[in-house]
């Protein structure tokens, strides 16, 4: 066999499997916006047998024994060159995918279903107890998912790993805490400052009219909607079919602005990412966002670091009080950019504020840690969240349905890997927007005037062109010419907020 | 092994290669109803991917085995069990589906695909001549495929098998024989008297109001939204995805209201057929329309027996003058109901009325046989298809583009098998409305009080519910009490134009 036949097998074969997985995706996003209800029980045992099918045809020996054969080759190429890089990730996500037995999968999965079935019925009731065993199950499950990938240092670092690759507990907790350190005495000094008033945003909106102008917005930051759609769905995702069609979707709140549009930006950014990548890498392990992290910094770059900015509403604001004169008519642009950048420690991760949100994830990443490590029983997690929360954000929910059972993540997947990769893209978007300023110090006057093009075309080239032929951390290293590092987001927080609350 | 086992394990098996056909159902329905442009590369591969694992799994030879295996059970039950009926359907389908060689179905994909394209261009240029090396090579395909069955008596009879079981040419043609020369006199009667106006149907109804309407009556004879929706594409189609879960599709002419408005109720004919399947047999063979004719056989009843009716309009007419009282508000129900009825001898066969559709149908049926038969050469189709239509509607179009090159079938499928459904159903759905009055005699005074429900009642016990527990001819003769018959569908016709036009 000739290396080019074994290359081109290789990549019809991934891109099968991700035809597959890509048709499960198509029919999820259906499940979620126009499915009728009736659908249900249909569309449960299509995305069942796809996903089987997926998992086979990812995980075929085939695959395996073409890497074999096209290592001598990929070792002899540059490290950059897009075949080594193909041949890099493929064997990476084979890897992945081999080591997990099929009967592990559906055990895992048909846990994870009951258990998010039952959270659905438990949280409005604040039952914790009634989900305490079947929370210690998914954290056995989560010990075991690790156990395929010995070696590891924490037991939480595979789990990381299958996300944010690379990534480990003794690399981020260091960052982290650095984070903390810096935002805690934030959040204290604006506690003890003039508040704002977020009352503005809080008046009744129509959703036609908030629709109309999200997608006014996202076209203009380069959502292409000719390779996209926007629809409305109860929880917002974006999703990739193809390089040609990558969907967003979102939702609603019609007294509280703030909510649509934000999570719209949000979700273009993460379609920018993927709209970016290259044509010819479509269908194949290169043409995606490089990790959960630095796909969350683009989410967040676009919705905070650009869409939550003054120069950014200098330019639009006008236009959104044209669409909602009688609501914002009388409201002036500084207390506007106020009450979309209010700062209060709450209950809701989902609901923060730029500040706070970091404190959110970082309990969290901290708790599934000590969870793992034995260090803290299921039984005492309600304690132990009502405790971080007194002491990192001096609130306490006082029903669990807002305290241990408000996020999905660990009534639907594992204990381990859900949560850092929030602060990671905050941090990463951070560093990734300085090197952006640095090439082109003119970005916040072009936002200012409504000009997003040369960020995006940066980013594009930097980022997400780049697909995963980078690794996170490579990717890091060389756009930002250093490692992950906390700094930047500080002193962007820090400013930012120093000037809005005049501290 | 146990029976039941057995038994077991085809099911699952039917059911999960029926749950990858579906699941290719759905991207074809994204594709039309919501894809943005850009999709259509990677869908095309997600397609050509599904329809490959949907083949494998349908054919799996372990489904050979264990209807072999199960062969004895079959034969020792009464025929309309449904263990046995599902066991006879499971291997009709198998055989069919293991004796086109995958290689075959792949090439004649292929050239499907090609000629498709080569037809969208060459249609509004009135290019035959371009397209005729391509219809050759697909006479050629077409008669490859009826060499996959051999023992046939003419070379059409298994591409119509292939969609309408049990039927042949030999007991086609003496059906289509009579209705043809029932039909002839008839339109000829009617072109000798006072014509009547379509004017009341051809003014400007903006597209919300015809789709609120449209719904309003769907709903109203029983199409159930809760399993299924309304969308609005290029080409309407209804579609299964699962018994909860039966799509329909539209499209709005805002100058012609008749377009809208009878073609979804043709839709949620196919639908309620669908709709009205046993949920047991969700996923199962068993669990849908028996053939294309029967099929049709109920998209035309509720779109004319009932939609084109008196009575039906006698109910609903006031709403929709409501709907649009400037454009109906001074037309009376008689004036509307001719509108809607206008018989006219014209050149396009998806815009024919009741009595002269089935003469468009069997003209290209004919043609198809004459292909397949050698007795007509593709390059001398167009000059027999204007022959035709001057002999048989007195009509003779000025391009190919409303002649030969009409109608999509030829260019993206087979030659032979395509058409004849469309006549089968008409002849079919008269023939078991005539059963269902001689049951129920107040259907109509019921129709004409906006009540179809026994109607559909009537249908679901006799039809809907059979599913394919009973082939076309078991189904007619057992629910007609005879076999096909054109006399029904004559003697309707008859009525109701002699009444119409007053002749």
């Amino acid at each position: 066999m000739s290396v080019q036949s074994d290359l081109g097998d290789l990549k019809a074969r991934l891109r099968e499997a991700r035809d597959i997985s890509s048709s499960a995706a198509v029919l999820y996003w259906d499940q979620t916006t126009f499915m009728p209800a009736g659908g249900a029980a249909g569309r449960g045992r299509q995305l069942a047998v796809l996903s089987r099918l997926a998992h086979e045809s990812a995980t075929d020996p085939e695959i395996g024994r073409l890497l074999d054969r096209l290592e001598p080759y990929a070792v002899s190429l540059p490290p950059d060159h897009d075949d080594a890089a193909l041949i890099r990730v493929a064997r990476y996500d084979y890897e992945i995918n081999t080591r997990v037995p099929a009967e592990y999968s559906e055990r895992a999965a048909k846990h994870s279903s009951a258990t998010y079935a039952a959270w659905v019925e438990a949280r409005p009731r604040n039952d914790f107890a009634s989900l305490r065993p079947m929370l210690e199950t998914t954290l056995d499950l989560s010990r075991e998912l690790a156990g395929f990938f010995p070696g590891y240092d924490h037991v939480a670092d595979p789990l990381i790993d299958l996300v944010d690759e690379g990534m480990t507990v003794a690399r981020i907790r260091p960052v982290f805490n650095e984070l903390r350190q810096g935002l805690t005495p934030l959040v204290a000094r604006i506690a003890a400052a003039d508040q704002v008033d977020d009352g503005p945003v809080r008046k009744h909106f129509p959703q036609a009219q908030q629709s109309r102008f999200a997608e006014r917005v996202i076209k203009a930051i380069g959502y292409d909607f000719e390779r996209g759609r926007l629809d409305p769905t109860a929880h917002p995702f974006m999703t990739r079919f193809a390089h040609g069609d990558v969907r967003i979707t979102t939702r609603t709140n019609e007294d509280f602005l703030a909510e649509q549009l934000f999570s719209t930006i949000h979700e273009a950014g993460h379609a920018l990412y993927e709209q970016g990548t290259r044509a010819k890498d479509d269908g194949l392990p290169l043409g995606s966002g490089t990790s959960a992290g630095v796909h969350e910094s683009q989410s967040r770059l676009w919705e905070n670091i650009v869409g939550r900015s003054l120069g950014f509403w200098s330019h639009w604001y006008p236009t959104l009080q044209a669409e909602f004169p009688e609501q914002l008519g009388n409201v002036d642009l500084r207390d506007f950019y106020a009450a979309v950048n209010r700062v209060e420690p709450t209950l809701i991760r989902t609901d923060a504020d730029e500040v706070t949100y970091n404190l959110h994830v970082m309990i969290r990443f901290d708790l599934e840690l000590q969870l793992l490590e034995g260090e803290l029983a299921v039984a005492d997690l309600p304690e132990a969240w009502h405790a971080r929360y007194q002491s990192d954000l001096g609130v306490r929910a006082p029903h669990d349905r807002d305290g241990v059972l408000q996020d999905v993540h660990w009534y639907a997947g594992s204990i381990g890997g859900a949560f850092q990769c929030y602060t990671l893209g905050n941090i990463i978007g951070a560093q990734l927007y300085d090197a952006a300023l640095c090439d082109l110090p003119d970005i916040p006057e072009q936002i200012a005037s409504g000009d997003t093009s040369s960020l995006l075309e940066w980013m594009s080239t930097n980022v997400y062109r780049v697909g995963r032929r980078l690794t996170p951390d490579q990717l890091i290293e060389r756009v930002c010419g250093g490692p992950l590092d906390a700094q930047p987001l500080l002193r962007r927080l820090t400013a930012k907020f120093e000037d809005l609350y005049a501290l």
